[in-house]
This record gives structure tokens, sequence and C-alpha cells, in this order.
């Protein structure tokens, strides 16, 4: 693997697992209050072009990095609504 | 401009300006508590990296999304820090 793709690979996981532990501390705090539902709804609507992107383009890494930060994004909105 | 162009603009435009409601919204409140301080690092890291990926593929649209996005959560990543 070139150091480019490993750069991809690299931005690529990072930029998905970053919502991890938004996900986890929405889910611990029981609160969401200060996360912004225009920027959850906003973001969630670029994952899902970047994965029919990605689909269209049958590129596996575009695919596969936008439908898990869509689904983490998608429990943050679940859980903000859900402890409003 | 083709379709397929045309709607990775659309994403890299949807989730580039998703930030700036998160940006006023931790403006305004002057709080973010919710906001996960681990997330934040870690999605401006991945950021920095597709950056670097962009300059070294000449790319510029993911030059232009992703310093863009690392420009806006640098501003929230401040704004929490300042209102801690």
């Amino acid at each position: 693997m070139d150091f480019i793709t490993l750069l991809g690979l690299a931005a690529a996981i990072l930029t998905t697992i970053a919502f991890l532990p938004q996900m986890f501390k929405t889910w611990q705090t029981k609160s969401a209050k200060d996360v912004s539902l225009v920027m959850l709804i906003t973001f969630m609507s670029g994952l899902f072009l970047w994965l029919i992107y990605g689909i269209y383009l049958q590129a596996l890494p575009i695919i596969l990095a936008n439908s898990m930060t869509l689904f983490f994004n998608f429990i943050i909105l679940w859980l903000k609504i859900k402890y409003r």
C-alpha cells in the first residue's frame, strides 16, 4: 500500500471514529443540549450524499467511512432527541 | 458538470457548512459542555490528514472542504476551551 493510500485510510478512520467519543459522552451524561440539531441533520444529509457518491463510484473506502459516520451520527441524533 | 461531480460538490458543501450552526450555537449559548473534546481533537486530526491528502493529490475540492471544516472545528474547540 503506497503512502497516499495509507494517508487517505488514516484520515477516513480518524474522521469516522471521531464520533464514537461524542456518542459515549451523550449516552453517559444523558445530555446533548449543547450539540446543534441543525448541525447533526445537515452533516447527516451530507454524509448520505457522500454514501450515494461512493456507491455510484463503487469506491469501498468512501462507502465504509461514510456509512459508519452516518450510523454514529444517527445514534447521537437519536440520543439527543431522547434526552430532550 | 456531470451528475456525480455535482453530487460530490453538494456532499462536500453540506459536510462543511454543517459545522456553522454548531459554531453559532456554542458562541450564543457560551456553553459546549456536551460537545466531546476527544471528538473535536480526533475529528480535526482526521481533517488535517485529509488536507495533506488533498494537497498531495492537488485536488482542490478536498483541500477547500477540509480546510474550511478544520477552521470551523478549530473555532468550536477554541470556544469550548474558552467557556469551560
